[in-house]
């Protein structure tokens, strides 16, 4: 089978190195706290440049008329711009909101603020380098490619779960691949976790986003890359989902531990590795472009041959929040069609070695991920 | 009574502050493994301003002649400058630096870089902010007195436990008061965490320094100051210091433990303050130069009425490593001397708040610290 136009890559696999172990870039700067979202006016207000430089606001359309937005402390030339996260983040959007903003202003932004869930994070964290790097985004994607300092730039997460507020990646869709802008200049100048952001959230998202950080989690606690600051970091993460989607917290509680379970479980990325569902979610997100979140999910609830205890966690978690997952996602799907996913699958080497070992392809052959995807 | 020439002030008190929730400051950029000691060349290359602008290397003088200093990435116009830990860090000590700096060398340094404990820690971040700042050290102790940037400093801590590595500020004797130079400019350009450097540690300062991070937490998470960030570092530093001192790790996994708790340890400082034991152990430091280590561990072990599951705790991990802590400390004190490190503790007004709530007084009277302080 011959990948047409898209080669997919894991989002947090790790680049080829100079050094033994990575330089990793921490965001410099974070506020916590319950309505500490009306902190961000003097927070933006020392990076300012001058009254002409705007700052850039990118924000989830699901505000979009809604109190949040008078909130936002936009002045003088400032901007709101309304992205729609229906679809995962591409690299001609990217251009094209750079376009834009270089269009509408004469002078640089004083800065980029992104708004939203794990696509506005990264679109934010895109847009911020390409307002300094020449070219489409898409010569950007892959490892240390990123020549010039981004602009400066905050994200406010308003889902928990992706750890995109923390980490040095931002995953594009581009016309070759898809792939992150890994670099250093990614990571946000700037992070504002106020919990209170995520209380409008849907169950079914807030579930499934959720899961984003407990799969990352089991993946990297059960792979052979972790080391201690990635495993002290993912344990919390792990055990503060355990928390909120199992124990009785009340909704307070519960919006708090999510928002620093999504942010440690970002953090443990820095010397670890994703894993078996995360490989096979990408089959299924470039040939049905299943979502990141719930495509992790629909993978995860049948993996209990590698991870026996915490696929039994993760249907207890499901039922006591009475998710009921898509049946049938694969039911008409073509031979040639399963080789497309089984092929996207198989050629995440990282995560299988990260997942088994070396020797990984003894316990991997296209009939076994094909008896997977079957069950989904 | 009066404080005649010091008054003493917690190390991690909060400041007075505009606004709600602190805008925390993170080390922008982390190494960690056995071993990435060794990629601090490459990492201070790309910060070298010139071949005339040094590197100057602040080490812990106990590694005078080992192999460490061999390791050091010393090219050019470097200087390493040996320091003696024996007494905690003095505003007269950084001005001192600071001055021989300026006469050695015509230009600006590159950066400075702490290699050692929590004194070498404070040290070098007090030198990189005078570097660029006008006067004395003592001018600056206190909230957000620094006015320009540091120059670029990297800690690399070579005993685990006081979190300084990671922390906003450096807590220094002055003229006047013990006090911490709390700025944003304090916390560290970069932090090398390399578990092997531990190595040499002995038994008893090892136990001291991690018993530092352990009643840090044990008093962060019973305060009453606590949200889900600080608690979530708090919970998983208080963890690992148990793996590490209950279980049965292998020296390398309790090396790779404690430094990761040292780490969260400091991180949990962001929104919590220290309670009994500090504010106690400060009284004791102040009237008899106990440093803070021991001393946080000699109160600590007779606080079972604040802390009981704790402080059993405490004394099986004493047990089980065989630390004798001094006996009779205070023994021979006079009247006047009790009443000194009396009010010195009743002074540190925030620390017992957040123990003991707003009514901390109808608890805490001087008969009731005098009768903990004549078991010591």
């Amino acid at each position: 089978m011959e990948l047409k136009n898209n080669s997919v890559v894991a989002d947090d696999t790790l680049p080829m190195q100079k050094e033994r172990y990575r330089n990793f870039p921490m965001v410099p700067r974070v506020v916590f706290g319950k309505g500490c979202f009306d902190q961000l006016g003097s927070i933006l207000m020392v990076k300012r440049i001058n009254s002409e430089a705007p700052f850039i606001f990118l924000v989830d359309d699901v505000f979009e008329g809604q109190a949040l937005v008078e909130r936002i402390p936009a002045i003088c030339n400032d901007q709101i711009i309304f992205i729609s996260a229906d679809e995962e983040p591409k690299t001609n959007q990217v251009d094209a909101l750079v376009e834009k903003i270089k269009t509408d202003f004469q002078e640089a932004p004083s800065g980029i603020v992104g708004i939203g869930g794990g696509t506005v994070m990264d679109l934010s964290k895109a847009v911020a380098i390409m307002m300094n790097n020449e070219g489409s985004a898409a010569k950007y994607q892959g490892w240390d490619l990123v020549n010039k300092p981004s602009v400066y730039h905050v994200g406010i997460p308003t889902i928990s779960g992706t750890g995109a507020e923390v980490s040095r990646t931002t995953v594009l869709l581009g016309p070759e691949k898809k792939l992150g802008i890994n670099s250093d200049f990614t990571t946000f100048d700037q992070v504002v976790l106020d919990p209170d952001l995520t209380k409008g959230v849907s169950k079914d998202q807030w579930f499934y986003t959720g899961m984003d950080c407990f799969i990352h989690c089991v993946e990297s606690l059960n792979g052979t890359y972790l080391n201690a600051f990635s495993q002290s970091y993912g344990e919390k993460a792990f055990q503060l989902c355990k928390e909120v989607f199992l124990d009785g917290l009340s909704e307070d509680d519960a919006r708090d531990k999510l928002m620093m379970a999504s942010w440690h479980g970002g953090m443990s990325i820095a010397y670890s590795q994703v894993g078996v569902a995360h490989a096979m979610s990408y089959g299924l997100s470039y040939l049905l472009g299943v979502k990141h979140g719930i495509g992790n999910c629909l993978v995860f609830q049948h993996l209990e041959e590698f991870y026996p205890e915490d696929v039994i966690l993760f249907r207890i978690m499901q039922e006591k929040h009475g998710i009921h997952l898509p049946k049938g996602v694969c039911a008409n799907l073509s031979d040639d069609e399963f080789d497309t996913m089984i092929t996207v699958a198989m050629g995440m080497e990282p995560l299988w070695e990260n997942a088994l070992g070396k020797e990984w392809r003894k316990t991997i052959t296209p009939a076994k991920l094909k008896s997977i995807y079957e069950k989904i």
